[in-house]
């Protein structure tokens, strides 16, 4: 290490407060999934490139972080959650049984170009039912985007749901006969190029005005399927409030493996775009080479979640220190005492940071500011005499002794 | 994917009930760490292979997982979380106030020869302080231990602690002309080839017999000295009972670079050997090229931690589901009665499943054993129609009809 010692483009060290937020929203997330009786999975960061790759060939590839290991095999990095889910539905099938609902919250690796808000390590929080085709396994996802938001303090949301095969209904009502696909792709960037955008583009992939007038009216017109309005009432009946959900036919998401209801969540304060999407794509496992079980699964956007939560300063308690009191290391011959006081206030719960060191007294204080510790205690001669302590509200900077006692009644 | 489909050699797959186990391991280490005021630290997979290997040369280079990346890096995948910690000392040296005292549990990858209890990707659990030449320091590491292990359900362990001044001292008086090191790496053997196969070893490296028998007859006598004197007086009055800490001169460790107190943790009821050990080293941070900064450490062995509770069935609660409910999806008339139940259980902090597929009943309750969820409930048309519900607990197979205000009692 030295003076050039740096960290890698686009991957970032995650200093005390930084953990501490992602930390939070991890356990809120771990939580929600937990209540709705979601599993823990936990899967390598290498597996044999083979694996990694599956069919999806050289998009995959061009991101992957590949390379030669010591014993002469082609590994690599985790890209996503979804193969590895695959991968374990594959090699255990005689272990997991079916229904299988699965979180799994894992840094992944891709060697994208960096940019605001892009990087090559990002964590990812996905949630999949696998082996259901009822709507319920839809809704109980709503549901659980709707819970952990709620619980991580989010006000307004939208939570926009839409059916690929609304989506394919819609396209062949409209007369349109090339890959739909293609089509979808097209109405995919609504959101950014706007109507005329977008019937341009359609008409250079060679639709005809009367097209993609007809495609336009029938999604204006668009109404959810049977099985999209089963997912609806469900979502009402575990209890997700009206204002959080609405179908939203010009919703799309990029991916071509969709094969029925999709789903993105849009914060309402925030111009980050979509904080998460996913879908059902029964099709998919068994694509990749597993078995043939239906899916249906959500990706929260971890980093843009922690990002959403620090531009709006949804969690300021998390500013401040979790450690609540700091002791000050103020006389050898009191000792003792700081030592004994520390250990009672660890066992009433309380974050207590003994200062190791014999520093001057100001000096500690302006430790425990710089750490934004709430207390400061100190037990000197006087204090330790009469069994007192003497502790400091850093915020008001009042000073009161009393009784060690009467310290964790304030404290607690 | 396909029939060959595995996870690599070295590497492991977490199922739900290993994923448990680790996470709650991970949260009981966290929440002891923040008791004692440690800070979280979080680093990235990968680094600059430069900043891996540091000076540590060829030994590192061997297991260290390493590739160019596409832009042409000498990269590598995190080998220990000593290194990444000075390196973030280095480049933050301005953010980070001293005393820092950071936690880091994080996977590190070693291309090793897997065998029984060795894994190529493994969780290191690090605590440190740096910047307190205090021996306050070292007893609250101690402290911790003690905490951590005790809230994780070990009854009887030891920690073990001894001076790598203390024993300079003894190879000095007994007459030893050779490398201290080199003495110190004999004696380290002395648990796994005995007091023969160590004396035979010296004699190997040029130690006379006298010198031997000086060397065997000053540990036996040995005594802590000033320094881990105070260390030991504050291990007590932080409120670590005698019992689990006692001074063991023929303690040695295997690396290099401690230069003050070091010790190690061992499991009574276990031969798995040290669960875990640190020491100071005031002149590492340094030599990797970092800032001058005293520090002391310990590395909780993660692995060894999880196989021994395994192993002595530590926590027996953590086999059950942390699903507490499972609700069947018995008939489509009572599906609203069931999904607002669903909801109820979870406002009041009950992990609850919903079965989404209409299987044939006993498949379900073939199913909430398979997963060994405790309680199932049933609403059928005669319990909606009277406001009740039916559940069964899946141990004692009886079978109740209650209000959804009972069940709630009965369950929280």
């Amino acid at each position: 290490m030295n003076n050039k010692t740096q960290t890698l483009k686009g991957f970032r060290d995650f200093l005390p407060r930084e953990s501490r937020v992602r930390n939070y929203v991890k356990n809120i997330l771990t939580d929600t999934f937990l209540s709705f009786g979601f599993q823990p999975l936990e899967t390598p960061a290498l597996e044999y490139k083979s694996t990694l790759i599956g069919k999806s060939g050289s998009e995959t590839d061009k991101l992957l972080y590949s390379f030669t290991d010591k014993g002469d095999r082609q590994i690599g990095l985790r890209y996503d959650l979804t193969v590895p889910a695959a991968k374990v539905l594959t090699i255990y099938q005689n272990e997991i049984s079916l229904p299988f609902k699965r979180f799994q919250i894992q840094p992944v690796w891709r060697a994208d170009k960096p940019q605001k808000g892009r990087y090559r390590e990002f964590v990812q929080s996905d949630i999949d039912i696998y082996g259901s085709s009822s709507p319920l396994a839809e809704a109980e996802i709503v549901a659980i985007i709707y819970q952990a938001l709620t619980k991580l303090n989010f006000k307004k949301f939208q939570i926009k749901l839409n059916s690929r095969i609304v989506l394919s209904q819609i396209i062949a009502q409209s007369g349109v006969k090339i890959d739909k696909n293609t089509v979808l792709q097209s109405l995919d960037k609504l959101d950014k190029i706007g109507n005329k955008g977008v019937k341009d583009e359609l008409v250079s992939k060679g639709l005809t005005p009367t097209q993609i007038d007809s495609l336009f009216d029938y999604i204006k017109t668009a109404q959810p399927d049977d099985y999209l309005k089963q997912v609806f009432d469900a979502i009402s009946l575990l209890g997700v409030p009206q204002d959080y959900f609405s179908f939203s036919p010009t919703l799309v998401r990029g991916l071509d493996y969709y094969t029925g209801p999709i789903f993105e969540t849009f914060i309402e304060d925030s111009n980050i775009g979509a904080i998460g999407g996913g879908g059902r794509y029964d099709d998919l496992i068994k694509s990749l080479g597993g078995p043939d079980v239906p899916a249906v699964g959500y990706a929260f956007g971890f980093e843009r979640l922690i990002e959403v939560i620090n531009d709006l300063d949804l969690l300021p308690e998390l500013s401040q220190s979790p450690t609540k009191v700091m002791i000050a290391n103020f006389d050898p011959q009191t000792l003792p005492q700081s030592l004994k006081l520390a250990s009672l206030l660890r066992q009433n719960n309380l974050n207590t940071f003994f200062y190791p060191n014999p520093d001057k007294i100001a000096k500690q204080f302006k430790y425990a500011d710089s750490q934004k510790i709430p207390f400061v205690v100190i037990i000197g001669s006087d204090e330790a005499k009469n069994n007192l302590v003497t502790f400091k509200n850093m915020q008001t900077r009042e000073q009161k002794t009393v009784t060690s006692e009467e310290l964790l009644q304030i404290l607690c």
